[in-house]
């Protein structure tokens, strides 16, 4: 069960509004790459691994997501501070334009906003910074520790790219400091990933069926100069080139692949 | 460009007509983990890869997976062939039962099946096992390389362990086939990401911040008999021995991770 | 920030596996009445609260439907304990049928529940019981506290019928039991929000805008026997009747609607 | 069956186009609490409602946000009139830009409305503001009348607000005229089905099963200073508060909800 | 304006309760080419069309439209009749198989039908037949006429397929003769719309662009038997065969696309 | 199987780069009426269609269609080039503006391209305009050619719209060039289309059913003047007229349809 405290995990700081950058900050709120797709991914893991070490690293990176989430509500609530969309619940008379006199935006910007301005009262809602509602098609938990913590790992490094470039896009230095702390978190969890994968002494391939050893190792060069007459017909290997240099899993270049075709056509 | 050769990539052998098991296999025609959904992740990444290796890579794999979704297109075809759903449209007078005589299936299977019956006219439609439509929230392409190759070894991961459950559901020897040759690719590409990732020097963290150098060892031990009275109360430290057991990153455990927080509440 | 404490809320007790009640629980997982919508709509309201009150018992009861998700979540682990989709992971050959032995249910109701079956790896997904995604669109929160407690008050009232109708699809007395209490608690949260709305002095109309006096009493009967020929024709005043004996408001019957509608047509 | 009358249920008035508003105004016709979802909520209520007097109420007010939907599209056709939008399927030649000499918005307003303009050559298509497409899971439609219709007073009430929000962000005195009607009505159909709730005289709770009588008086006060060493660490009791004074329910306050929580990990 | 008659458009008869059907029949209600879509689609283009007689076409069909919708849900009603999923509201007591005796599905049926027995309180919700919520994304319309024509003329075609396939999937000859209406209905909006696409003398190509003249006859053959050495490479003019045989517009085979492509990669 | 020519179909010209018209085109890559659309719809049926002429056909134009993907992709990429998205990533230090001195667009404009500024890295993402992510809703393939041919047609009609309004909204000659190309292409398959289905003999109505003689030709005046009082109650018979003047079917006007509906209401 859960308990909460009111503080945040973090100090949450915001030196001035900035309506725009809450509407990119959404992607963190209510997108693919957020903290509610985090908690949720790792959730779904530990509540259903057999495995305790596992079950309990998953349930601390889950509810440690949840106080992140909780961390950029409150970023997003301060950055749209005094915005027109949290004033306009609170103006008695007929029109905002009274009250905000020359300061208010115009329409275009009000329009931009307009998920968090009509709908969210100033609020944030749980989607991405284009509008589109969060959905557990972001969830990719497979029930599978080890194909699932290459989720989990891969999910973390994309989390900290999109921090990492929302920081890029501010100078608000409160602002930086909450979500570097935010960033530097997502680091962290990508190396315990990593260390449980690691103690998955079998973690490859996933499961438990070897495949066929043949196709396995085959590089199919099917991008390349294909339909061209002549002599420069044919594939490109540079992608091989990049394979085989940086593995010892020894891939076979398959030049031709369509003779390494079935000879059947679809029916 | 695209050229397309009518034969299959590899032999599909179906031995018999299996409705029920072409639901499940709908996970890898419009599914999350299935080949549409590896193709798209894959060519966004390689028409916007400005390293020449590595699109070159992007491009051959994301190929394979287009010749791959239509092999799966094919064994579900095949799967489908004779079932009511493929009949229906024959069917001159106004009542396939009167075709079938004593042989139509009953309603709770067609039923079951309704998607392709109803709408798909027997073929496959791009949906996943449950009839929820393809979306591209499943790509989670970044357009960073050191977390897309991760996203793409995590996905082949899945992939892999999604064959593989198919290949233990079935007993038929040309699906299992089929379906085996399907499986093994996705190992083999997995490879070739890893070989792609390892061939990026400073590929950890992804991207150009840092982060925080001492927030980013903290383990926080959130989850464990927090609110407890007495000497049972706090956490459990079992997911930070498997941290800490497996990486030399030098993990710090936190056990008391609210007196750590902000004095801060949400306002 | 939250704390997790890895005992359950309420004992979760499941007397024998069921695979297709689980299927129906999913509802209360990842459904539009579920725990998960709960909590996210207590949170996103909570979250920007400004009045402390309100604030503090929306993060109360936002906490409670977190553990009551775990309880779900656990729920549905034991419905689904050795059922293939549980068992596929662990088989080593390659089909599930041999370890099964003729205990293998038959492919149609695998392929019911293909959801859990093939992605799953037997834990349950973030869907509803036919296997849509949880969207943040059944997130109804609008940042006004006079609306949102309505929309509180009936998504408890909403999630109560849920629990009651799977309790009355099961016989199973543990099931019974854990989702009698989630059902209990759904009636205890509706009678807080209850309290909370009646503590707003003024909540209705919601908002600050009073509306046209006359405009608003006007019940507009505009289905009944229209477009009959003779005495037969015209409005059906049953629900006007309905609304009149049941209000103070005092609502003025409108049989002619078109007579007053505007002589105005698209253009 | 249906029967449509050309003119306007209401004078639709707009002073001057607007595109920009004609976005925001997209909620009331495509968004979550526009009228599509309004008419179709009330709609599915009403064609399985046994009860003649509240399917004579569901149907009338079904009709009449049929008729405000109409209005909504007239009221955006309006607004996006002479827009470029609207122009562009009437250019001739190859630029639009010509044409429209120096009056041409630039390209961000442009693109900002870009769903109206490429896409619905100047007439509003069936999203929110956003451009999120109009989902069936915005309609909570249950089919239990205690439940569905606390969702009715609720939609309403979120309806209202949506509504007095837009009609602040404009000082278009037609556009207000047309709004405040809009408006209006929405909260005599609040009025209405407060009436039809009040007529069922055990609407609380709903259905049939009366629940756990003492678990439905806890107030669970899991949100406070849990975590927190001495003192200062547990509950927050602001929430009880504000529920048991405004309730004559009886709630018992919990501020030790983990020792009553079960003696039950997850396995 | 609207106007409803409580009368239904044609009969509605159904023989027996059939629930595996109305899942099937769901199609026509929630699912992309069923009654909801088109009705949405037609009024989307006829609340938006400036030349009256397609406006009244347009607003003519959909309101027609509209009754087919609450014909549907009223044969879903019916279908539905006396299941579980509408008696469930109606038992006092704890467990709906006291009441059933005997005569209770197995729980496997209840579950295929769990949209409507859990969440629908035994009335069809806004989904099609696989429990996907219906969205606007069906929604085809561009507000151009003669693209929309066309696009309406196909969806009436596949609006008549899919009921004709459920027609042949029933016995019931009550819901044979109901299905058979709505079918028929279909084929006159075809016919309809076909007859207001001509009536546009220049609808070919829709729009006011010509496109350049040789580029709009090239048929590019790049599907066939390309990649493979020696003289069975190259491509399949069958598709060709067809165009070129059936149209009089004169189009030119290109062999060789790759030797036409731009000296351009992507960068 | 398919084989990939890295050149580019036809030449992709940019002249400058233009984040806001990259927005718009975003409906050609990620729209419902873009390319990755256009190549499912088709690959869906010629994948499953046994005549062989058809089936060529369908995999000639699918093919082309992601060769046309391609195509947009690269127009993305170089309308994107070098905007802050693209330079995000290569920012070594912790501000863009940094780099960018005065150059930065404000937050306003990166805010509204948030998608692919934030989680795009300058990359197109498979979304609409608007942000939503592309979903096989937009498929409406049926598997019966004389439905699935009409739907095809009308699908090229909307490209051509589409990419005739993007021309229209930019003045850069190397885009007009190249969307050009791509526009024609749908105007060249609308005819190979066309022609496919005029090789059917009986292609109307699509199917085995002939459907009710007599109710196959009534034309329901269901819109117009109706609940009005006196003399100018009724119907509008202006879409009968352009029916039955562009027809040879011979329609039959129903100006009473009340009259002429069934005696049965909802119960």
């Amino acid at each position: 069960m859960f308990l909460h405290n009111k503080r945040m995990m973090y100090k949450v700081s915001v030196d001035e509004p900035n309506p725009a950058f809450a509407k990119m900050l959404l992607e963190q709120f209510g997108g693919p790459n957020g903290e509610l797709a985090a908690a949720m991914r790792y959730f779904t893991q530990g509540w259903n691994e057999p495995d305790e070490q596992r079950r309990s690293m998953m349930l601390d990176i889950a509810t440690e997501e949840l106080s992140h989430l909780e961390m950029v509500a409150q970023t997003l609530h301060m950055l749209l501070k005094d915005s027109p969309s949290e004033l306009v619940d609170q103006v008695e008379g007929n029109y905002l334009g009274d009250m905000l006199n020359g300061k208010m935006p115009d329409y275009v910007n009000m329009s931009l906003n307009s998920g968090p301005n009509i709908l969210g009262g100033g609020g944030p809602r749980l989607t991405d910074s284009m509008g589109s509602p969060w959905t557990a098609a972001y969830i990719d938990t497979i029930g599978q520790p080890a194909a699932d913590l290459r989720s989990d790992i891969a999910a973390e490094a994309r989390a900290k790219i999109t921090y990492e470039r929302l920081i890029k896009f501010t100078d608000d230095a409160g602002v930086k400091d909450t979500l570097t702390f935010l960033m530097t978190r997502e680091v962290a969890h990508q190396k315990m990933f990593e260390a449980a994968l690691d103690s998955i002494e079998e973690n490859f391939p996933p499961g438990t069926l070897a495949g066929d050893e043949k196709l396995g190792h085959a590089y199919v060069a099917d991008s390349g100069n294909f339909g061209a007459a002549g002599k420069n017909s044919g594939p490109d290997t540079t992608g091989f080139d990049l394979a085989q240099d940086n593995s010892d899993w020894g891939f076979e270049l398959d030049t031709e692949p369509v003779e390494h075709a079935a000879k059947q056509e679809a029916q």
